[in-house]
């Protein structure tokens, strides 16, 4: 139940079908007077198309945004901004079939338990063009955190086995490659690997990650708020993610305190850790370092096999999902973990300006010209 | 800000430091006519007391709980709940050295970051004993899922190296094993790590996992309100939890869809799955399968060697920490999670009820008596 | 900030200014499964189109709703419904003045003094055309509320000292009278008063009455979300309003308690009031009486007489201001107490679901088939 | 349900029954940096303690607050504070009769419907004790706001038909006068027309007042959270008020335009109004004018006269209900009042502060240094 709404101060609110006429969002609370047109956005809804190459769907998408609200001569006007992408290309007759069944992996057969029945059209709400909305409202994120000094950076970390070097990190890679590596040796790799998964009729998973430059220290929460845990979440509301690790992540699970501690040192004048195995996050709380999140996804539940499974009669039967599906999900959700991760920071920031008596007094000294 | 609360329907909100007068929680939304007594909760604390053995704190702790209002001639009346635990054997002295450097690994840097100062006494609001008011609370979730036929179990997966064994499940062995593992050989073998760890002055992580049996089917949200979404947040609310994972988890990433989806079947009637991959989960929604999540603990930060950290004055300096602390904090963490858990699905349980207009029209009609 | 969404349960994000592309409203949690198509919408939508008399602004307004999301082969599916009308009669140039100084009466200067600039073109965010919104989630919140048995009817109770006459109503009137009020005779005299007042280029004031008729008793909760509390919210954040009674309101204040007591007795096996001071209401929870609310209504605050104000550079000036106005908003503003007044009502109602103990239990034990 | 939380940056959670062991509240999102102790608090929870006259109840309360955590060495830390106030007379044996049917005027009947039971010793959660947490968290509130320049001042302004005289306002006999009137005449007036009632074994209503000085302009939101709004909610969330009026109130609605607009004007190179009918708000944020807000409060439900009423199995049935009750809420309501109004404006003066880019920008720009 209203489970469409996602942050507190800068709060977005998505809605749309896969197959239905529109999708978009609305973002309430984002601040007054930033510069916005539709190319700030456009931009991102562009990085989640489908490309040229193989690994994506073939369906064509314009996605062209449009503002329907909440700027005016070009500036925020600190009211809701409505965002809308009409849909284009849909063509219900491919999905008449999958309504009488509960197609592996897919959340058919949850919806129907929980709503009684579902839009069975290209997943309904719970396709990937949900993401949508978080795009388009993720990019005006990104750009109040770029005017902040504040930069997030996400990529595919891996492919199936296929893993992205460290060593050859290059983030230009991230947006010409098909798989949004940021090595384009192990993106040859990752193509190679999927076109055989593909050729098998099977889907492959990977693993997604995140960094977060020029954060202030200080940012988040130390109970239930924690910058982690709601970062977690963020990440884990992406569909088909199944896990989710902060900094080294499971590996601290393995590891002896004298080895996983960062000892605070002094850089410039400010406090700094000499290594950074907490991900940026202690105790809930940004330390100044780069935060690192990634996110494990699972293969995509769409293959084209002879698949087990049962119908809404209840009858034991087997199928063969047709229609066009990406043998990966990873690489068109890059953008989507960039945006989810900014509106999550974001969010933060915007709270913490209350956090202490001097900063609230200052704030309405200088309001109130005093 | 206002970090301090969890949850919709059912909402705790808890208070305390590690050193202050007391600590608590205020639990607001639980149904009326539930009996409950402090037996009920006092359990439940019971288990993150500091037991005989050397991997746990030394400190002597009654942590008796006291039910202060919202429970009427021995049943919840529908109003709030509090619950209280006073402090007894805090000793001030034992800490005020802390107060002028930053602890690596620890949350000291980044509350002064946020707040300009700290209770620095014993970790004050991020210590492990700010989890009491969680327990509490969870408490009399776990008896409200118990009576709807939801079980929710917690317990060590692995200590460092050193795995629990499937195969050898022992779920009584969860509650008499100083580790809390289900297994009664890894339990030996963790402990023979620990003392090694501890003789080292070192400390250890480890692995909780939780599981949720009884489920019903279409719980949980399509979008951000996804019960894995939440699940993760719940988790990694918990202090030195670094990782989350929902069923297969990290592993996902590495397979093909065809070994990941899980085949649909029937089994007495109803629509299971044949495998659990997904965790009980799919498209942000149970499935009617066992909830299975895991959370990856880093080693206690406190350890007993010189560290590398600077001081409120920013000056590099050594330090070494004095006091006693767990080699592990996994054992304690066990029933945090389970609360976490337990609260977490309760909440999505009852905010399913409005669901359908099916379910809120047979709602009002018997209660009108129409 | 993030002040454009309502409710809990059934959650209203709205969306759009007066002269902006289009104007909407995101309506989050209304249970699936319920029949629905833009009729139902449109209907109320068109009550508050302006009529033909002259106590309505002229301006031509079609305000075609358009369902974009949430609703599959006629029912709606429980995930978003997004709702927009296109602007398409705006014309900007009308409005280029009023950028350079303060309406009195108007939200100008408050606008720009929290935002620093704003949308001057007829309001923008705060123009009465903000409410299309709120009345396109009321249509639906009120279609739900009669499946239920509960029916809300708001109408004008007063304008400028000519008030409707209890004896005298006609609940017909409401809908085909000019003034929306439920008394023939009232309505004319009204006209009159106000058509003397068009002429004088002044406007006039009123005052507003919703009931609640078949509300269940039990609706509402004891301290800070006193269903009389969002109520008086709910009408209070409709601009112009500025007061607020339930049951006798103001009045209770001059009254002995033997006077104001509601005696309980018995009809027809259920429990009732003899009298109903009260309103409906009694510490904060629906007593199964109807509910009676009255807002009382400023005057518009445009007028087309040289009033004096300030502009943007701080100088005293005298203006007249252009335009087409209203002299009067209370009868278009009836509709839209009646949607505050429903979605108020059927959120509580929704949240209520789970105050006992027992109906979470037998709702479980129903779906469980147990 | 989880209806004892109020406010969303400042957020408090009550908790207590009027015959529990304790009541108390919970505030969580205090900025960190208050300097506060428990004669902050006490003061005002001491101008709701019955005092010597005969109007108000000869219960002896103590009332003496705990503060249990959140505040160290002096000073708030930003986590949550928690405050506890014992209950010491409480005796139930006088309130075992009503258990068994529903008083006229009071909440037994509703909760009952609602919760299927209650705990009814001394109205439990619908008691006026239940206002000592929303007291002890609004001191709070007004220590911030008086060091942000604003204040907060509540007073009787009626008494049955006995209204102080603005002309003789005097905010010292707020303080000292047995009916919290600002006007020592009409404080005498009012006392002989309260014993007329005592003596007629019957109680009597009035009208609160509170006025909110120094408040910026800029504060509120233009929509659902609009600063009265959100003061209605505040002031009708208070037992027994049935009407809640802002500036001039039901007034307005026989009003002409021209009479209620108020004029803007300059003063001191300052925007101000040559009127204030508005009440200190337009559109829903604060204009910088003297905030104005009436509560209008109904009898004593408890009178000691033979009433009719039923009970429990249905039947109809005479009562008379002893004990010791006040004539009149209104002087004891005050300091709630002023605590209600408090804690809404200090929230939305904290939200405020990310309103604009520029202040946003601002804050980040001198955090970090730059």
């Amino acid at each position: 139940m209203a489970g469409s709404t996602y942050g507190n101060i800068f709060r977005i609110t998505t809605w749309g079908e896969s197959h239905g006429k529109a999708l978009g969002v609305v973002i309430d609370g984002c601040p007054a007077g930033l510069e916005l047109d539709e190319e700030d956005i456009q931009r991102y809804l562009d990085r989640r198309k489908p490309g040229t190459s193989r690994i994506t769907t073939q369906r064509k998408e314009a996605d062209a945004v449009e503002i329907l609200s909440g700027v005016f001569e070009g500036r925020t006007t600190g009211t809701p901004i409505s965002l809308m992408v009409r849909n284009t290309s849909q063509i219900s007759g491919d999905y008449s079939e999958i309504a009488s069944y509960y197609r592996p992996g897919h959340a058919d057969y949850t919806f129907d338990a929980k709503y009684g029945f579902r839009d069975y059209r290209g997943g309904g709400r719970s396709s990937g063009r949900e993401t949508l909305g978080r795009v388009a409202a993720g990019a005006i994120a990104c750009k109040i955190l770029a005017g902040l000094g504040v930069s997030v950076c996400a990529y595919t970390r891996s492919i199936g086995p296929v893993e992205a070097d460290e060593k050859r990190f290059d983030r230009e890679a991230v947006f010409s490659t098909p798989t949004a590596m940021p090595d384009r040796e192990a993106d040859i790799a990752a193509l190679a690997y999927l076109e055989k998964a593909r050729q098998a009729t099977d889907s492959v998973g990977g693993c997604l990650e995140c960094i977060v430059e020029g954060m202030p220290a200080g940012i988040g929460d130390p109970v239930f708020e924690k910058l982690d845990a709601n970062l977690a979440k963020a990440v884990m509301s992406m569909g088909a993610v199944k896990a989710v690790e902060i900094g080294d992540g499971c590996r601290v699970s393995a590891r002896y305190g004298s080895e996983n501690n960062d000892a605070f040192r002094m850089e410039d004048g400010r406090i700094r850790k000499a290594s950074n195995h907490a991900g940026g996050i202690l105790g809930g709380i940004s330390d100044g370092d780069t935060i690192v999140i990634r996110a494990y996804v699972k293969p995509t539940p769409s293959i084209f096999r002879t698949q087990e499974t049962v119908n809404k009669s209840g009858e034991e039967i087997s199928v063969n999902i047709r229609g066009r599906h990406d043998p990966v999900i990873v690489p068109r959700a890059v953008v989507v973990m960039e945006c989810m991760t900014a509106i999550t920071v974001l969010d933060a920031m915007l709270l913490n300006m209350c956090a202490k008596m001097d900063s609230v007094a200052d704030f309405y000294r200088a309001k109130e010209g005093k």
